[in-house]
């Protein structure tokens, strides 16, 4: 769909572009093999360029990502013909202090029994490679 | 994010929903384990309510699915909330007499060789499962 070259200048505009869209599809490995993809809301990235996600523990992502932590994290913004790819790693994070700091109250729209929810965990989520599309061209960085 | 019920009647509205998005992020698992993904243009359903795609037969994409069928589609249309997680499996397609009856011209945008281009082909994904959340709720459809 579009003509790949390679550049390793383009981590900024990619967070860039991510943070204006923040739902991205996460997609994930099922013991089958099959590929199932959920929306998910994406906090700020840290200095360290890893993305975080709230989620109940007891969940099938969660299991997926436990057993087998390649993710793929897809960002869409029809309107303006953007579109993110970022391939990672996944962990499952339940350090209460992670949790207390990543918290925020809109955040209760999804989750309404707040941050001291006993079932409440948080993702992780390592890039490895990113590929912006911001048509008519795409741009692979890797990370 | 969501509640998920399962429900045999959401098919109708899935295809719905995704004709009104048509381009998807389509991801494939890489031979390291990787999950990769780009957005992709999608053509109408067929009456088996299997999706098509036009791609250059030489590309990465094209070299995952042959060696691992397993696809998502992820369909993200933010400003309406909608979201749709398509599992299935992809096949190849070179067969001239596919190529010629799905072929329009807008498609030279991304194809500007044409129906002709020898490195024309199709990727038709047959759906195993769907999902979709037009918020606040997610029906689960068994393609």
């Amino acid at each position: 769909m579009a003509h790949d070259h390679r550049s390793h200048e383009g981590a900024d505009k990619l967070y860039d572009l991510i943070d204006d869209i923040r739902i991205c599809m996460m997609t994930t490995v099922e013991e089958d093999g099959r590929l199932a993809s959920r929306p998910m809301y994406g906090l700020e990235a840290d200095q360290a360029g890893d993305l975080w996600f709230f989620t109940q523990v007891e969940s099938s992502k969660t299991t997926e990502i436990s057993r087998e932590g390649h993710v793929n994290l897809a960002y869409s913004h029809p309107s303006k013909q953007h579109y993110i790819s970022l391939s990672g790693r996944a962990e499952i994070v339940r350090d209460k202090g992670y949790i207390q700091d990543k918290w925020s109250e809109p955040l209760r729209t999804w989750f309404p029994e707040g941050k001291d929810d006993p079932q409440l965990a948080l993702i992780r989520v390592h890039p490895e490679r990113g590929e912006f599309w911001d048509s008519p061209s795409s741009t692979v960085v890797h990370l």
